[in-house]
């Protein structure tokens, strides 16, 4: 960004003598919903200069000074005649003059009825750093300390754009629908730099993954091969080196006037009615750690600040949905303003909030629709599913046979949906980026692990899938990050084992790599699993069942914990089989007789007919 | 019942030849808001008679048959106009003759405005077979099996109303304010009927406690005492020994056709948006046990009837509220209609349903004022609170310095009351009749024991106690009901230790006898607990704190985890502090200066000003 700013500076303004750091967004579009736009404008003293815009249709309705002479914020409207085109800013004090354009452009056509992801897609989550190196030319950056260190569990590894484009084939071919990477945005950063985390420049991609313009194409590759895009969107903290660090707008831009205090944690507090101020406070306003300033979006500067940026990636990268990251720590005020202005530019849009609890009375609270009794209302359509993550974890490790243990765990968590107001719009996963891999927390059980999977790909809700876990990917029992997030094997060149061209990897890899494949390939022709009811059975005798259903097809999910082969007596479940019902397993292409036979930890997937 | 029925038969009535078996309810009131009134009769082919009401302001509706001919069920209109007085029923078929007569009442004056319990009340839990042998003479009775064995868990240990009427002085000293005695209806059982949880006539009290007589007595001389009277409610099921069992109304008029079958207790389905009908009628329709046939309230003459018998006996002992025992099991269709029928008659009544879940998912949506998404209307006001139960006990016993354990249980359920239509109306306990005993549960620590108790007289909500736990009564590890309801000291001739009058109790029984009664006496004068708001803090340190406050007056209770003394300080709370506080322990009744010391593993209940 600062490259491009400069750039800019030389060839379309004429400086005198003051150079404009910052201004942004440096772009928009004619015809937003919203025909409001608020500039930031860094440089010294430029608070001192009268600001003047003259272009047809844009209009300057007011200049906002803070208490730092170094910025303005510039509000203007911008009409929906409006043509596309260079918008000079013109700034003067006395002799001095400077100026400095905002690139004002057309919107796609349908731009704001995109369509957000759904039940239909399963999305492919990855760490750009760990996941493929297609340029090694970009793995150190001049200018960027944390350089490259593939020996470091925390150290920059080298995967880029490059490499998640040479890729999307894969991705695709597998069955997935979407990608969700990590942040690529700048991260400029002493150490730990490779999880996008702690974002310098809020415009800019990190040099070490490519260029805007790069994450621009990976957006339209992935579209060209089917897959939709998630960016993951931080709202609640920077980098503790990101440029306005240096020199704040204003004392309160960061809460705690700058300085390090720590976050309670307690996400509680957002829905408790006992909360005392002191601790609500200490949630919102507390940092996540010491390296990632927490901002405040109670600042209405800042709080237009991110709305224009999510929005800005929205539209300049053509995407198809977000992920929030530490949801619940940002302001709550805040956050309905912000989902509601996403949501009202693009109203079948979809994102999705971190909300890592695992009881749904604290993650209910924030979904679009939610009824809650403090009033409060949120525009986020989609929740993550900690409740049902932890439930089938616990469920698919527990013995079904001691009282309150097992699969009803994952029972009694969905029968728990009632306490939402869209289920289906739940994000499913067995894991994550921030969790140990799931073949770990299963003790690395394959059958358990094949029927976690087939849990996640068959229940109501939109599933996530971590990359690595088609490949039966371990982590260390102890928690670290930087080993859960660990090398694509294939991504590297050198690597002898290669997922991507399925070439040398082991055979519980192949067999976990075709199974996930043909499980997503057929669920991407299954519409009952896509837009079916969903109707559950209490476990009983270690089977828990289910079924999905439209008007068009019936499919019939039926787990089995026990150690033994179990063969079902049908009878049980007439309410939802027809008289002589016909079953077909979907995954071993096979008819089954009057017997339904299901083996010891094992599952099918029929389809009743 | 029968033997009232047989001496009523022989003065009232002139009876040619047919039997009146049963008539229930054989007395009713002028003046209830719902005019109508269904009376069961049961006799010999009594269907085959006609049936003529002749009294003013008294219609006869409709005559209803069901498909055995020994029953009829009358509907009948009672005008507010009419009289008290017998209101004779007149059979006749060709020459056979019967009459029976209806007693017509006038209600006490206010009867449908009484005031049910309230967070300004403590209630005490007692099991009348454990608590005091007032009466030895009817430690057995002719007829009854079941026999006095008091060497037996589960048997009768001849418990009575005469020994609870002995004993009010001392509940009241305590500082209890309502009293709720497990079922005082007769329960001619084989076995275990000291439970009184499988009646056999909901109309009549079981001798050995005593007459109907006595139980109005009982109540009425509580309210001498300045308490309030809790009627324990059996909604779900009857006794296998209940009267109708040999001659059912109808072959619906019990669940599964009167055989056994038993429930999945999965209540779960009742908000599940993804149950299987199959679950749904198992969970409903299933028996508890199979000496208790499940009823079922589909039938239409059975809803009335259980309608009825509720209000009969509110009306009849002039009770102060209800507990309803395992509220969920019965058809949760009826249970809308049976708690709008008794809260349309007495609108600031009170009664708590028995949901045993410690998920508020769970308990929450039958609370009254619940917006449940399906629809479903509750007019319970009250819910008994598990999920705090657990939160405490859990609480208190694990290691605050442990991640997620310790009070922060208690902290996050709190902060879920979010979910309850009215928070303040839960039923708050430390134990109870079906579960071990606290001081047991606790592992025998009196510290925690009177930290928990603190908990539950001074948070939001209806406390609960349960007899024998202010002498830190104790219980095996493993469950037994017959042994967690034990026989209370000094409640039979010839104990040592007696709790009534404070003799030979040991050190610890002495203390805690002590404590109680100081705390519940404080609490009764403490208005802020009655109807204060509650903030509380995240647990920091081993400390959980909170406050209680109205416009009057301010109490901070602060509990210390720690093994240790600490020294609080006060800056943390400045939010909810006068600038120059003043300190002053309740129930050490001394005020604290500057320094405020909370002893290890103890608590202060402060009042600030």
């Amino acid at each position: 960004m600062k490259k491009i700013l400069f750039i800019l500076l030389i060839i379309n303004l004429k400086s005198f003598g003051q150079a404009i750091e910052h201004f942004e967004p440096s772009s928009w579009w004619v015809g937003m919903k919203n025909p409001k736009l608020q500039v930031l404008i860094h440089g010294k003293e430029i608070s001192t200069f009268s600001v003047n815009v003259n272009y047809p249709g844009v209009k300057l309705l007011k200049v906002n000074k803070t208490e730092n002479p170094n910025y303005l914020f510039v509000d203007l409207t911008i009409s929906p005649n409006a043509k596309a085109g260079k918008v000079p800013f013109r700034f003067t004090k006395g002799n001095q003059k400077t100026e400095y354009s905002l690139d004002l452009k057309n919107r796609k056509p349908n731009s704001a009825q995109r369509e957000g992801y759904s039940q239909k897609d399963v999305i492919y989550l990855l760490t750009p750093d760990r996941f493929a190196n297609g340029d090694s030319q970009n793995d150190n950056i001049a200018g960027y300390p944390d350089a490259l260190n593939r020996a470091r569990d925390y150290g920059r590894h080298g995967g880029d754009i490059a490499g998640i484009r040479k890729n999307l084939s894969y991705i695709s071919d597998m069955g997935f629908t979407t990608i969700w990477p990590m942040p690529l945005e700048e991260n400029k950063m002493e150490e730990a730099s490779y999880h996008g985390y702690a974002i310098t420049d809020f415009y800019k991609i990190d040099p070490r993954y490519g260029s805007n313009e790069d994450y621009i194409n990976l957006v339209k590759e992935s579209k060209q091969k089917g897959l939709k895009f998630i960016r993951d969107v931080v709202l609640n903290h920077c980098g503790l080196n990101h440029w306005w660090m240096k020199d704040l707008p204003s004392k309160d831009w960061i809460n705690n006037e700058g300085k390090f205090k720590p976050t309670n944690h307690q996400r509680e507090v957002i829905h408790d009615p006992y909360a005392s101020k002191y601790d609500m406070d200490k949630m919102t306003q507390g940092w996540f750690v010491s390296a990632m300033p927490d901002m405040n979006q109670r600042n209405p500067f800042m709080a237009n600040y991110l709305i224009q940026n999510t929005i800005w990636w929205i539209e300049n990268a053509d995407l198809d949905g977000l992920r929030i990251d530490t949801y619940p720590y940002s302001d709550k005020n805040f956050l309905s303003v912000w989902s509601k202005a996403v949501m009202d530019e693009y109203p079948k849009f979809n994102m999705v909030g971190e909300e890592w609890s695992t009881r749904q009375a604290v993650t209910a609270y924030w979904q679009m629709g939610q009824k809650n009794k403090d009033g409060y209302k949120s525009y986020l359509p989609t929740m993550m599913d900690f409740p049902l993550n932890n439930a089938l974890i616990e469920g698919l490790k527990e013995n079904d046979k001691e009282w309150g243990k097992g699969m009803l765990k994952v029972y009694q968590c969905l029968s728990d949906d009632y306490l939402y107001a869209n289920p289906n719009n739940l994000m499913t996963f067995a894991d994550n980026h921030d969790m140990n891999r799931i073949f770990t927390q299963l003790n690395e059980d394959k059958n358990l692990l094949k029927m976690g999977l087939a849990v996640i790909f068959t229940m109501r809700g939109i599933p996530q899938f971590f990359y690595g876990t088609e490949v039966a990917m371990t982590s260390p029992k102890e928690r670290n990050d930087g080993l859960i997030r660990a090398d694509m094997p294939g991504g590297w060149e050198g690597d002898k084992a290669d997922v991507f061209q399925n070439k040398n990897l082991n055979p519980l890899q192949s067999e976990m790599r075709e199974y996930v494949k043909k499980l997503l390939n057929w669920r991407k022709t299954a519409s009952a699993i896509h837009n079916g009811k969903l109707v559950h059975y209490s476990p009983e005798d270690g089977i828990y069942t289910y079924f999905r259903f439209n008007e068009n097809e019936k499919y019939w999910i039926i787990l089995n914990k026990n150690e033994e082969q179990i063969s079902l007596n049908t009878q049980k479940y007439k309410e939802h089989l027809p008289e002589k019902a016909k079953f077909y397993d979907v995954l071993e292409n096979q008819s089954l007789e009057n017997q339904i036979s299901i083996p010891g930890k094992g599952f099918r997937i029929l389809k009743v007919d």
